[in-house]
């Protein structure tokens, strides 16, 4: 007990202030409403909504905005707006920095991945956590970075990894996202109305298949059989077919089989 | 030999075909010059140069792509424009196509992040993959998603899913530059002229502290004090300080005995 850190972890209940949901985008001294509006809508798109910003240039709230979020003016109305870094951040335990640019300071750099993880577990904890970010023509101040416990700085080509305040957003923000996403990696969609075959309906569809084609003539090369068989048979493994394909295929065979395109 | 299917891996040099770098994005019918522009951008942030449209509503070339592109016309110059999506895809071995709508078909569907390990197998083998993204208003159509191997579906919140196209295009080729990036996820940065302390250096400040603090009486009580010393290596152990900053710390603690702020 001693020794453990309980400074940063209060109670659960603190998590969802005001209904705001997940880390709150700090927009420090942004200048664009365009951007403003855009950020909403990526936050939104990631399922956040504690938008606050840092002396916005042209004043809040501001019309310029609406239009760019896209339909994200809930996240636009609950806006807060601060006069100091300090005090946006004042209520959170955890603050990433975003910045690209090499700063003389010894401090954490971690990927967007990396710093998703964290905030999911300070965010289970109940603590609030946050993501800064400058405007848009040169970044973040070196105090405002010192305010944070970390840098987060998204990999890209090196060469050309300035991004879009509203770009840099949506990486970080979907990296939130998807570090708790349960999403299948990969899936496959079949329609309603119909299934994924089984193996005696795959069979059956080889079985016909080389029927017909012992019949034509198409294996009549007795060593070459095999190969070819297992060839054609691996062709529609793969196609992963759904019950209602494997009778349309097999009405191709009957179809190409009559000649005229008639059972 | 005989089921392994060669049809999709071409020889390794047909990997990069003039000088467009990694997965091709595909563009059908975009509508607005400055996504297009916007794309151009997100594309080169992430390494990638191949840049295809088919019939974009606008025409080709197009000068309201310049600015949003924000320096990366090298992508726009070398942008091909087709009239069908077939011709567009040609020369491709792999193809994805990007969308949420549920479609009636029967198709896998994949995260951008697991299609992204998909397409660095491929790529790695030497074919060509690509992805293609409809128009802003209403997506692709279904003969378009009929010519792909693969749905990607970005995973968002389901309650405001609607990404703007370069937003799109932008996350699914992160997902592809973050496959083979190899940044460390956490990472202390130090600036040059130092380094990390070592635990000699660090032992010296504790002592230092705490030699201070039974001086002033601040450790008097015996039986707190084991607890009251790990609580305070602990504090300095988390902050992993570099060398200099151990020197500027046991500099502080002088200027606070001193009482003057002077050594």
């Amino acid at each position: 007990m001693a020794n453990t850190d309980y400074s940063r972890r209060p109670a659960k209940s603190q998590a969802a202030i005001n209904g705001r949901v997940g880390p709150a985008i700090i927009l420090i001294k942004p200048q664009l409403a365009e951007n403003i509006g855009m950020v909403a809508r990526s936050m939104l798109n990631c399922g956040l909504t504690d938008l606050r910003m840092v002396n916005p240039r042209d004043g809040w709230p501001n019309d310029g905005a609406l239009a760019p979020s896209a339909g994200a003016e809930r996240v636009l109305e609950q806006a807060q707006v601060f006069t100091t870094t300090a005090q946006a951040v004042a209520d959170l335990q955890l603050v990433y920095a975003t910045t690209t640019r090499h700063r003389d300071m010894t401090k954490d750099v971690k990927t967007p991945r990396s710093a998703a993880t964290e905030m999911r577990v300070f965010s289970n904890d109940g603590s609030r956590v946050g993501i800064i970010f400058g405007r848009e023509s040169r970044g973040l101040d070196n105090d405002d970075v010192a305010l944070a416990d970390a840098i987060v700085s998204v990999p890209l080509n090196p060469a050309f990894s300035s991004l879009n305040l509203a770009q840099a957003v949506l990486l970080v923000c979907y990296e939130w996202f998807i570090a708790a996403d349960q999403t299948d990696a990969s899936t496959l969609a079949i329609p309603k109305h119909t299934r994924a075959a089984n193996k005696n309906e795959m069979v059956a569809l080889f079985e016909h298949l080389e029927k017909e084609l012992t019949e034509c003539g198409f294996l009549r090369v007795e060593e070459k059989r095999p190969i070819m068989v297992r060839n054609l048979r691996n062709i529609f493994q793969r196609a992963n077919l759904t019950e209602q394909e494997v009778r349309t295929l097999r009405g191709v065979i009957t179809g190409l089989v009559s000649g005229n395109g008639k059972n």
